[in-house]
């Protein structure tokens, strides 16, 4: 009599694609390690820090040994590690080109934390490399795989809410430490438009699979504030899509957490919020009948993106967010900080398909 | 033994301030005549409307008689009635000026729905036109008179979010009838920027207490759709605050019901939604600790309007929100066209006051 | 050129239904006068006040004269009104039963605030009284005429949560002082559960349209608390209906404002939070694919009672909650108190129909 | 210059608490597992199934070998494990008992998931096996070791509410296999109560620090469902303690998920919903002010049991919630199944002390 129900072992976790996590800041620690030990597809085999101490600290927390820590001098020694398949870069945004062009050029697919890289021309450069080496590249917008903003695509583009006439978006949060690198402009390329506001301009692409055509912005940048001394502390923003559709977005390092995602039809809208937390995500479809709230599954955003990077690696398939996704967010950037310094509208290239930059659509977690 | 608590009567209807309601559509209807029925202070005395039949239907509901319903045409006799101090009006948005000064020089104090004219030279003429009678003008803004809209601006004004850095307000709704006076330039004055998105103009220069120092607007019209012939159908703009405060407003007539406000601070955030009905009002402010949702008296929005000019009519002082207000956000409107037909940056005249246009302060509602 | 919707006036106030208002407290002044303001079918003709000098002062408030004020010994000179069809009787409980009984002599029929009685006994003296003189005999439960608790019924009843097993409801308030009528047993025959417990008890009976067929209860009256020397502060009690369904219902004079109703099925659940106030009712039906939140028109709650009640009379249907659905809440309140007493299960007598003591069905209000 | 803030290596995997994990089923592999990655002062060791492919699998996929996985059969050779110190003993609840004075008679520590046993005698029998062993014993009770509840706790303890009066929780699910061994007497000891209905139960004990004086509950078992041929369907119970305050609990295996706890006081309410998940915890403690919804760090309820057993063991303290609590919850339970069985309340033991069957307090997480 079996009296459990029939429960599966994830695969060996030596069969799974091994990856080098390189830069451990709080985001590996605390999101990137436990996610790759849940995850079907992928493990951590190795890890890249400008401290060796602390690279084999997490080693030993991980049950590796010693010779899985390297130091970023140590770097090029991945390539006698066949069961390192990729590298994930999470270091500082300046350094992402170095280490991924490296990778590319030791056979390693890349998985690059967003923003791809500093400006537009810089993240086409890791694109280039990859493409040269003939490696996967994957910008890691965990966004764009989660089941709730599949929803709010879903709601947006099949008709639920209507023709969507306006859309917006805000991502802020308070970065108080003024010694810390988003705050660099060499370090970062920015302040909280690459870091946070990304997740807005990324997020609104997604769920209209359009692109915008102009853009005009405004930021601020108080004197006499050490930490907003080479970046902007707010910018508040206009996109105009195709059709008319207009967005507003706003992102800060000087206003209190706020993560908000609308988009508004004339048949419903759709709210999302809380919008980009790594987990409690909202979504809200308001109709003439009343307010749907959808339940979902539960899930780690980082598994499922090291779930879909395993999958492609595996099948040779285009990640759903390759680098030329990480790019065009960069171009829209480089527009809007162009827009705040000018004060005029910055046009953009036209694109003619939906998801213009996107490749293979990933699963999504089932119940 | 008194059984029960002490419950006073209201002031004897007849010792009210009497009002002449102009206009008699949804609003007088559904809103207007019921607060009235619960004012303390102000009651119905008179109707005017175009049509006799509906002036003489709405007098025999509230148990007047046929000789208190008038027509446009009649309006002047209401010269003789001393037991209507004020009137209230209520008509389409070009009409305001005509009735208004009428009224005035009939020595009237004048109550008038929002937006105060088509434009701000229009505006201006209906000050101009009561400062001239000697008779007291008030714009109809409901949302600076409640306790949930004063229990933001606290919020904004008082510290508790820390410095203000961004804004964002949307008013949207869909209006459906081609036919509606609404859709109509000439009799409207413009599409939902007047109509419903001044709520969140209005309501955003309330809680700060601040004037916008330049708008950019983006509107779009959309071609072969009859309702959208002579006004826009949605616009999302941005507008400067001083110290490099930056607002979104989004407001629109072929967008689902939406409205929303929020500010947010370095400490916390405000967040109103629903933030412009006329009951139902959401506070909520969240800051490190959690979120905090105040709770409020209950209330009527409009009981609360005709009061406070009722009061300010007995006591001679300016009204929080007179014909100077109602100016002002005409004069913040006409540059929202003019950026949105130009397609750029508007600037506005430099106030150095703190509520550059406001009166004396409403009472709230007591629990 | 019509400008405006096709607004139409109501009924004239002189040919809807007179009703006559017995008693004068808070929920007269602010809830009940207000309301037959907005009536489409009733006004009020008359008031009748314990105390001559509030009588005429709402009287005046409301533009009546000093004859259509009455004290309770002039009561009888009702009979003479014939523009009084109706009384609406909001004394305290122990006085429902002589004020009942003698409008009934006089050929008006009655609108009775709940708890109809005293107890189940006090409560049939009313109902026969109305039926040997042919007046028509209403309950005034609200929360059995609005939109959102027939939605709840249509949920439970309509097969959207599956078999429902599980109800629940509380309604629960500071009661705090020690002089309130409410607070003594001879006036109120009891304590929170006929004011407010009543509407959990009477609303798990609406949507399920069932009646519990056994129930057990346990009260707290704490030593020493002058507030609740007479009546119970606290009462929790388990209802069991018919096919093994199970109620928990809970109702305080000492406990911080509550109102919550809920039914659990297998397919999903149904939640009302706020389930009891005058307005903001919220109706939340959660299943398998998430939570919906249906949107209401908007009402007011005695509004509708007055007009269901001037309906009946014009038509001489029975009202949807006549006397007898104030007396069967009266039977089970009975065994409450019984099984509270004595610690023991108390039967109660089986129905087989459902819906066993309402009339005819009221209309809901549209958008 | 230190780009990144100090992030710290947990423990070496091998430096941690080793833990023999003792069945493999959706809790094992879904939480317990993860959990045990991100444990601090934990780790999994072996791991013990009935099936020995399933062992192994789950072996592998967390990089142990093969001699790290044991069949039920070969249990009793963890003796040689020194690494293995504690077993976490999450097998059908009949067969707690048997491995848990298995484990302690090897001397290993005891971590045993609710409920402790299939009744008051079994669950003392672990209690007293682990004594005479002289090794620690911890009942799961993941519920009494989060932020959110110890938050509850401090508002109903702390005078947030005032006296609190009224308790009230449900936690209902759909268990729809009818082969499931949760529904097998024999094997649970009982139906929803023991499985679900026990989180109210220790959560209602748990915030106030009392225990119930007497009992009285009612039970259903639909005649003819497969489903429920051996254990209730449902269950509505009333709970008296001390000081007159009396509680609602109600459980099911035919209800949509619902879990929800109350505590009413005369100064405010607080409300948990949902009350008992693995994540999404929501607090809301309302009182005259407003509705106040405090945040809380990120944390996995798992890895916490791990963790502060884990202390226990290192210091040799007794557990906040060690065998003595999980027995207490099968007196109670005993007794509400012996109400429903003959209709009659039952009374329990009085204790004297808070917390009566508690040990040392657990650390919260911080933000």
């Amino acid at each position: 009599m079996p009296l459990k129900p029939d429960i599966k072992a994830p695969e060996a976790q030596r069969e799974r694609v091994g990856f080098a996590l390189v830069g451990i800041g709080k985001l590996t620690a605390e999101e990137l390690i436990p996610a790759a030990c849940t995850s079907k597809h992928a493990y951590v085999a190795a890890l890249v820090s400008g401290e060796a101490d602390k690279a084999q600290g997490f080693a030993r927390a991980l049950g590796l040994t010693e010779q899985d820590a390297y130091t970023y001098e140590e770097f090029d020694e991945l390539a006698g590690r066949d069961d390192v398949q990729a590298v994930y870069i999470v270091t500082p945004n300046s350094l992402h080109r170095e280490y991924a062009t490296r990778a590319a050029r030791l056979g390693k697919h890349v998985l690059c934390e967003k923003p791809l890289g500093v400006n537009a021309e810089d993240a086409q450069a890791i694109v280039d490399a990859c493409k040269e080496a003939g490696v996967l590249l994957m910008t890691a917008y965990r966004c764009q795989y989660t089941p709730e903003h599949w929803a709010a695509r879903a709601a947006v583009q099949g008709g639920t809410l209507g023709e969507v006439r306006l859309l917006h978006s805000i991502h802020a949060q308070v970065e108080d430490d003024p010694e810390a690198w988003r705050l660099k402009r060499e370090l970062a390329g920015g302040g909280p438009l690459p870091d946070v506001g990304i997740y807005s301009l990324n997020t609104l692409r997604f769920i209209t699979g359009q692109e915008p055509e102009w853009v005009f912005a405004t930021q601020h940048q108080p004197d006499g504030n050490p930490r907003f001394r080479e970046v902007e502390a707010s910018m508040s923003a206009l996109l105009g899509f195709p059709g008319g559709v207009s967005a507003t977005l706003q992102t800060s390092y000087a206003a209190f957490k706020t993560t908000s995602l609308r988009a508004m039809g004339e048949k419903g809208s759709l709210n999302m919020e809380p919008a980009f937390p790594y987990d409690g995500l909202k979504v809200q479809v308001s109709s003439e009948g009343g307010t749907h709230e959808p339940t979902f599954p539960e899930y780690d955003q980082f598994t499922l993106e090291f779930d879909h990077f395993a999958q492609c690696i595996r099948s040779g398939d285009t990640p759903w967010t390759p680098g030329e996704e990480g790019v065009q967010d960069h171009v829209i950037m480089d527009a809007l900080y162009e827009s705040a310094r000018t004060g005029q509208v910055v046009r953009l290239p036209t694109q003619t398909s939906a998801d213009a930059f996107r490749g293979t659509k990933p699963q999504l977690p089932q119940k």
